[in-house]
């Protein structure tokens, strides 16, 4: 099932760098494990903003709150879920 | 270059029924033209609504006015266009 | 896999009554049977408004848009869906 | 009486940790508490958000905002409250 | 129950006259009728606007949306409805 | 002259309890003085949040301002004023 | 006692042009009025919008939507009011 | 004194082609002139929309309005303004 | 050339008093000036909020920037910024 | 390709001012640098706000992407991006 997913990051300006960087770098290990897992199959970034849009394709919404939630980022995250369905006019 | 689109469709209930029927099948062949172009290159059904979220890969900003502002419906259409970039994270 | 689904009905002022009256009767008799399938879990009119806050459970989203987009009203509703996860706080 | 109850949880990022997780283990005790006294009827998690929408059955607004109001993550939640009636088309 | 209700009139500009003074008409009645009844307990101009903002006392949620959506005006009101429950500080 | 005030309080999770309890109640007898002195004619909790609302009979604008000004709270408060007028079907 | 009040004004397009022209007159002669009987104490042209920017100076609430509700363009515009209080640091 | 003005243009769908054909002729003739005559300094389409973003350069507010409300489209468009003062960081 | 602006302060809580204290009465101070001079033509507060609705009369937006911009509170409010044309109803 | 960008800006109230001034610094050093190597083609001030409207001339989304995201002040921006077409009626 396919689900895009806007992510807007906002690291609130006292934090601890050295903490930042290492979520930073544990995120960047979990996006692409779970690209490779085909489960995180798009990963674009918004021009000009701390923000991504992406399409999940998952189980369904269990996993991918599962997913979701455990992202190192993701207390720093303000996120939109929009389940997708099928286009008629698709031709995938 | 790629571009997010959301597309918000309204067809205004005093219209010709016929007239939008054909506008309709206009628009679908359209959108499956430029996805075998490879310009409209996703095309999403947003679940519970008359709406798509499309990625189009387009030359730039001209080609994807002309493209947009030609759709069939685009006279009923709410639409808003998100550039995309490169993520650091992503591994395509 | 469960849905919340708030529906907002808007009838134009100038629509013909006995069309409607069909339309409604329609919507009443779909509703009905989506419930007794076991589709449209919950419904609930929202206090002092043309509106519904529903449950679904259905297959997925393409189920989903499905039941919805096929109502008779739906060219008169402003439709939000969010997926619902399991709560870990839930004893069901 | 039912209402439909949106909460969305806000932890502000410099609180202390030990304080938190007691306040969480708290909260679900108590949400298990209150669905088993049949006041909480429904509780589900908004995907990929930490928020949740809940449905509540209580004598009426008084004993809803004293429920609300006590919950131990009160303090850092946005709460928007429905009051439900009954649908002319619900089967219950 | 209180319950504090916002209602916004819009007239369609093209609505015919006599239809809109006679619903006016009989929307002021079914005021003042349900004022008598000491179930709409206050109600107030909005000054500068076609709206209102009423106080409700009624005995649930039903009732409170069987009296809203049977105002001869509802077709053509915006309507928000905000449970009231007992403040710590009142001293009534 | 009547007002309609909405009163929306955020206390910053950082701030010291001790002088928050204190504010508290000396809002609630200013609220109370008021109350007694028939300028704060009604007081609601908006269930679920909080939150109030509020109708003020006052002399004018400046009193308004005055009385709102100084309420001890005043500096965590989001409010919005609505002047409110007498409405043709009111009975009063 | 003075109120700033924001008024958009939206005529729709298919308006009978005669009539809108004899309404704009109509407006005209009644804000000139107002302004002579020194209750429009200022009006003023939003830049490149058909909306105004004013200040009254009337009695009170009651005054002033007996003013505003009565002006010809009344039922095409968009009003929001502005209750003003005395400025500490004004030196009027 | 330069503004930045957004133009959103929304043609009703039950408009008359040909008038509106007409319209968009002079529109775009007045266009010409006034970027000819230096007051229309930067034309730019939206990408994607039936809207525009434009840099004037005009004497002040008074010319400002003239211009922009009496372009041939002006009844279909929904503009903001914003008056542009020079950037510190700028090298013009 | 008119502007109205309106300006909403927001002091932070934990700032320090005497610092907020000494800015406050540099703002009156200069507040006072400036309406000495005649460039902030009329100052009122907005009843029940720590806001206020202003008219200036400044060569241009240059200068209005400049004013605006070195007020002592400017760190702390929210403004927006109105461009003011004559309008033809307007005696004055 | 062009893109207007606005850029708000919002320092922290506890932020250090020695940092800040430095931050302050090098963003002009590296908005006049961009200004030289024609790709930020315009830097207009929004008259009253600490913000901008920027016209950048770039070859794509990466590179409007890299040149944002590495502004010294871009951790303290609110950044929206509208990619621009050329409009037909422009004469250039």
């Amino acid at each position: 099932m396919l689900y895009a997913v806007h992510m807007d990051v906002q690291i609130p300006h006292d934090s601890d760098p050295a903490t930042i960087d290492k979520l930073k770098a544990e995120e960047k290990a979990r996006a692409q494990d779970l690209q490779r897992e085909g489960k995180w199959v798009h990963l674009w970034r918004v021009a000009g903003r701390y923000a991504n849009i992406s399409i999940f394709d998952v189980a369904g919404h269990d996993e991918l709150h599962g997913v979701l939630s455990t992202l190192p980022l993701f207390p720093f995250m303000e996120i939109s879920v929009t389940p997708l369905a099928k286009h008629p006019s698709s031709i995938k």
